[in-house]
């Protein structure tokens, strides 16, 4: 996956296409308004500010305190961006285009933390959340009894059926929904294939090493933290500490001779040891192994696992009888050798994936959906508001393709489509935008590139990447291996070619030069139009011709060659697909729907719960008696067998304590209702409480129905307001409980 | 896993205690007849013959003429059986028993191929199924485009499809019908680990090397072939060809040094070059990578996915409350470094597995469902009757457990639900037997264990593996971290426990020994009764004792320490669990499900299908319109909108074929139904045709109901026969069509 990649970082960039094509968009959208949804002008309006957002994160960037202290900021921004702009403009040598652009990433990095230091501080207690889920096993670190290792989480029973519900719906969304074709490929990638998709040589991450120990440090990793050390330092001059800072913004955007640079400059040693540092060593990510026994087959864990669909291209094709496009779909594992892991889940050795690849003739990337899709208003991030310090803004995908802010209908279809998975889900709207990429982020191959992300307490990160990777794949498998991953497309119309070619006398050949005759026709049939325009010349002036292949040469005659010209009729084109490839980090989606849905009781700070939507629950009920009696056993018995009917994942909690201790046990596992047998479950008509966790509102529901109304509002076919209508409600216990 | 697995060859094996157990049972199982369920004495006494089978294969087994042939094979592993029995009886050297041992398997594997060789001959053409699986895109090899791996799969859609229904089928049958606590752990797993489980030392397969090249070649494989070669060769002298024969027979049982004679006798050179090889190597079958940039921590890729419980098992015991028993599950990917992996999906280097670990006391391993299981009739083919050279046995769960045949009611209620999970996926309950490990095939820590084998064109594969392990992985990983990994439990009554301990003056101890204090203070903590008593001798003798740690003496006087006498009551006690695990070879289990589902239309052997049940088909349904007639659009989408809302995964076909040339394409993927759009669809009341597939019995049913209808027959509510006889028959296209 693209998402989170540093392939990019290495790759040699074609930064000149893709900027002007950048650019052009930037001039479109500048001069025109087209694209800012009635619905959005009518807020700005009444805020008197354009980029006012309809949300809680946003409407703060809106305030006018607010923007008053960001709008030196911004201007730096732009006064940037259009430094880089002129400097593109003016065809400015390379290095010099990317030092600005270094700048200017520095210079949005220090806006972006200034408006995220003044967005109204929700209320978010990390240390209190990890505790929960650790203490309730939704996961913690991998073998920990013997030490653990960093960067490897293992998911117990609410973590794993959270993931496992999180993929089904995925499933349900995507491949079923679009009839995808979805694959599983193998992990154990042989060397040449990751030779191809270029991660052998550039799927790497710059570190160094303690000469001495061995030891190993991320290269960007050790200089920011002994610069911010040096900054912290009392006896630092102020020129020292600008520097410093300076140095540390730039960090990402550095090449491994700056870094060198620098750590010379500052003659680093090893924090541990005070050791020697080695020079900085490129690191390839990917975990190296054997297969087979012999030692001679190198192979690496799949870094993504989108080279399996590319591999594959021809039987799917031939799967979808030939036809373009069709989209396939993998989730898998997927492995990157970290220097050093840390951030929970954000960052990790080990992680599951879900990838599509959507195929499409280069020239028709419209989508057949598009329509259903138009209206979708998403919080886009161009890169022009990037490089001009502006917010993010909230448009219709319609207008945003029909800009040419969004490359085509495809790419924007399925931005529109990630959003509605993600809020499904469980993804605060609110704290989700598309960041496009900007053109020294983007891969060399990308097109376009937007990414999904979600704003965490660590900051906005990336979940989703959706990039338009054009042929680039599909070339690179074909030029590594001679099998053409191409497709045919029908011609509009007949298309007549003229055919010039050398025909070979192949028996008077074989006569005269025996064993290189082959070799002969081989080399005619490989002479470009030039050539045979000078052979038949030859031919027809002086009778021969002298054709050299290596060091060797043949005189040919006119018996044994001759130039034919003719036309051919052409029914189909071939023509190597598109590729537009949404990719999804799922324990990225999994950590910013923690963090988005975990809530804590009004005036009781600490009961804190995780407010999962239902459909991708752990569990969907919790089933709980009263107390002990007896009397209630049968009753259990026959809701818990319902509820397994209807597929209605469920936990029966006869532990001791109070129902609201239980209720408060169940909230923190996420489950989203409650059942309580109590003595009034005993008499005729048999009713049982059932309890929404959210709202803690509870109803009065007969034992018959409760089976289908729980299946109902589990798989969002009712609402709780729906069941709060109907049923009578529920307060008897309500205060006992709690 | 140990399905398998090659653990249990190399392992040490304390075969006494085993044997003994299997003896006990044997000796029971022959005094006593009860366990013949009163339905196959019947049989029996129809066909005069005790062990004549319900079904086709076992039938062939009980025909006179057939087990006429069979008598002296069934006579010759039963004197051998004979043998072992009174060897393990006389005590004698393990090795006399080893020889013996591996001569019965040699017998027994005489009887079992003759016995197959003269059941009924069902038609299967496996180059025929594998050529549909391959031109369909169920699955093919990995990276075919670079050459291919051996031993890596690729599932291509409706493979893919399958295994994720199969697997979807196997969480709700087993995770949620019966609450486990399904986790998902790391992959990549430390060496520290895999060195408690015994991967690290034992997990290995013996290989050579051509000396010259480094080829390897798996030993046993390159015997076998070697000496069938020298077995066929014209001039080859009978006893030659005996000798060769018996030695492939016996291969499977021979250890390294006996293999290594062998290939010395037979002077075997490598076959591909006739170089020289070297002595046999014991190939570690892990994949071995390192994690981390240092190159310092070994890991491995997991050769089966249960230590990623057993390292979880107290946060998994915390998370049940404390209580036994629970199970736990995973499903997940596993991989092992075959030297030379063939047999297709059978034997593959990177493989899907799915397993169960039951933790419960291992003084009460009674199970509370079993009843409900009792009366299963599995096809047990146990030890004994292995030893006798009798064919396997049907007979209920609840008489086997009775028996001692099967050893315990968990174990027992296992069989049973992997019984009833199998054939519910597709398994054909005629070629599906439990076969019970003899002593010298069991792992060093199974105190019993049933491999599920289905009858294929490769002979009876293990799918899925059911071994009671007692305490071992969990003592293993309590001995090689100190994390005590038990349980608690309640005492029926407290117990009054004897203490008798030093008690040390620390104040004293700190003052006069400084810093060898606190050595002292644990010293004294650890001495045991013995060392006490010696202690409170001296002191009250000689007022003083000399402590020894390592080669320091320390004295200590009677105010420095003093022996305590007192007594404790205990409420609970602290047991290490036993674990019983059904582990599944997804894989195998997909492939033999291929086989046992891979059908000829009669009259037809060119028109091949897959009849798997809907519940795993990857489809469940198809979309035919008649023809590209525009009006039948809108019915298309009414229809597909409709089977997505009830989550009926289908596939629109309006490809140019004929209905009947349609429905051959949709049969080869398995699809159950058939929704066909023709011009009466137009026609109000709006109705379609529905054919299945395997009987190819057509009705005509409203629009209205037919996604209800097929969501219905897809998740096992409704059968075909109750649709039959609600819709009237459809006729009229039917000899079209076809």
């Amino acid at each position: 996956m693209r998402l989170y990649s540093t392939l990019h970082r290495l790759a040699s960039l074609n930064i000149n296409n893709i900027f002007k094509k950048q650019l052009n968009r930037c001039n479109f959208v500048t001069t025109r308004t087209l694209y800012i949804s009635p619905y959005l002008e009518q807020w700005g309006k009444n805020k008197k500010h354009r980029n006012v957002k309809l949300n809680l994160y946003f409407d703060a960037m809106g305030d006018p305190q607010i923007e008053t202290v960001l709008a030196p900021l911004r201007a730096s921004v732009k006064e940037q961006g259009d430094k880089v702009r002129q400097l593109k403009a003016d065809g400015a040598p390379d290095i010099d285009v990317k030092k600005a652009v270094a700048e200017l990433k520095a210079r949005k990095k220090i806006l972006e933390d200034k408006e995220l230091s003044l967005a109204p501080n929700v209320t978010f207690d990390r240390a209190k959340m990890e505790d929960l889920l650790k203490r309730r096993f939704f996961f913690d670190q991998s073998f920990a009894i013997y030490g653990g290792i960093t960067g490897q989480f293992d998911f117990g029973p609410m973590g794993c059926a959270f993931k496992s519900n999180l993929l089904q719906t995925w499933r349900q969304f995507f491949v079923l929904e679009e009839q995808m074709l979805e694959v599983d490929c193998s992990i154990l990638t042989p060397e040449p294939v990751l030779k191809a998709s270029g991660h052998v040589d550039r799927f790497a991450d710059l570190m160094v090493k303690d000469v001495k120990t061995g030891e190993c440090f991320r290269l960007d990793h050790l200089i920011k933290s002994h610069l911010e050390k040096i900054a912290m330092d009392k006896k630092a001059t102020q020129e020292t500490k600008d520097e410093c800072q300076d140095i540390v913004i730039k960090l990402d955007g550095m090449n491994k001779s700056e870094m060198a640079a620098v750590m010379q400059k500052f003659s680093m040693k090893s924090p541990l040891t005070g050791n020697e540092l080695t020079e900085p060593i490129e690191f390839n990510l990917m975990f190296a192994t054997q297969i087979g026994p012999s030692g001679l087959i190198k192979g690496f864990l799949r870094p993504e696992t989108a080279q399996g669909i590319f591999v594959n291209f021809k039987r799917l094709l031939e799967f979808n009888q030939g036809k373009l496009p069709f989209a396939a779909a993998q989730i898998g594992n997927a492995f990157r050798n970290e220097i050093s892991p840390r951030s929970g889940l954000i960052r990790v050795r080990e992680f599951t994936m879900a990838e599509i690849e959507h195929f499409c003739d280069p020239n028709d990337k419209r989508h057949p959906k598009f329509e259903n899709a138009r209206d979708t208003q998403l919080l886009l991030y161009s890169a022009c508001n990037q490089m001009d310090g502006k917010a993010a803004e909230r448009i219709t995908i319609g207008t945003a393709v029909d800009s040419g802010l969004v490359a085509n209908e495809t790419l924007g279809y399925f931005m529109a489509r990630i959003q509605q998975f993600l809020v499904k889900s469980g993804v605060d709207p609110a704290r989700l935008r598309f960041r496009q990429h900007m053109a020294n982020e983007m891969a060399h191959y990308a097109c376009d590139c937007w990414d999904a992300e979600c704003l965490t307490s660590y900051g906005w990160i990336e979940c989703v990447g959706c990039a338009d990777r054009s042929a680039y794949d599909l070339t690179q498998h074909t030029n590594a291996t001679g099998v053409r991953l191409a497709a045919e497309k029908k011609l509009a119309e007949p298309k007549i070619e003229d055919v010039v070619e050398a025909q070979a006398n192949k028996g008077l050949l074989g006569k005269t030069f025996k064993k290189d005759a082959k070799t002969i026709t081989d080399a005619l049939a490989a002479l470009n139009i030039n050539d045979l325009v000078e052979l038949e010349k030859k031919l027809d002036n002086e009778g021969s011709y002298d054709l050299s292949i290596g060091d060797q040469k043949f005189n040919l005659s006119k018996d044994m060659v001759s130039v034919k010209k003719y036309q051919n009729t052409l029914h189909v084109e071939e023509i190597i697909p598109s590729v537009v490839e949404p990719s999804f980090g799922v324990g990225r989606v999994m950590y910013a729907i923690f963090e988005h849905n975990f809530k804590q009781r009004e005036n009781d700070e600490q009961r804190t719960y995780l407010s999962l939507p239902a459909i991708v629950a752990p569990l969907k009920c919790s089933v709980l008696p009263l107390s002990s009696n007896q009397e209630f056993v049968p009753f259990i018995r026959k809701i818990s067998t319902g509820l397994t009917k209807v597929d209605v994942s469920h936990k029966v909690d006869d532990s001791s304590g109070s129902i609201g201790r239980r209720y408060a046990r169940t909230d923190e596992i996420a489950i989203p209702y409650g059942i309580t047998i109590d003595f009034d479950t005993l008499k005729e008509p048999n009713t049982v409480t059932l309890r929404e966790r959210d709202s803690m509102g509870q109803v009065r529901i007969p034992v018959e129905d409760i089976a289908t109304v729980v299946h109902n509002l589990s798989y969002s076919k009712q609402t709780w307001n729906n069941i709060e209508s109907k049923y009578p409600k529920f307060e008897q216990q309500e205060t006992k409980a709690v």
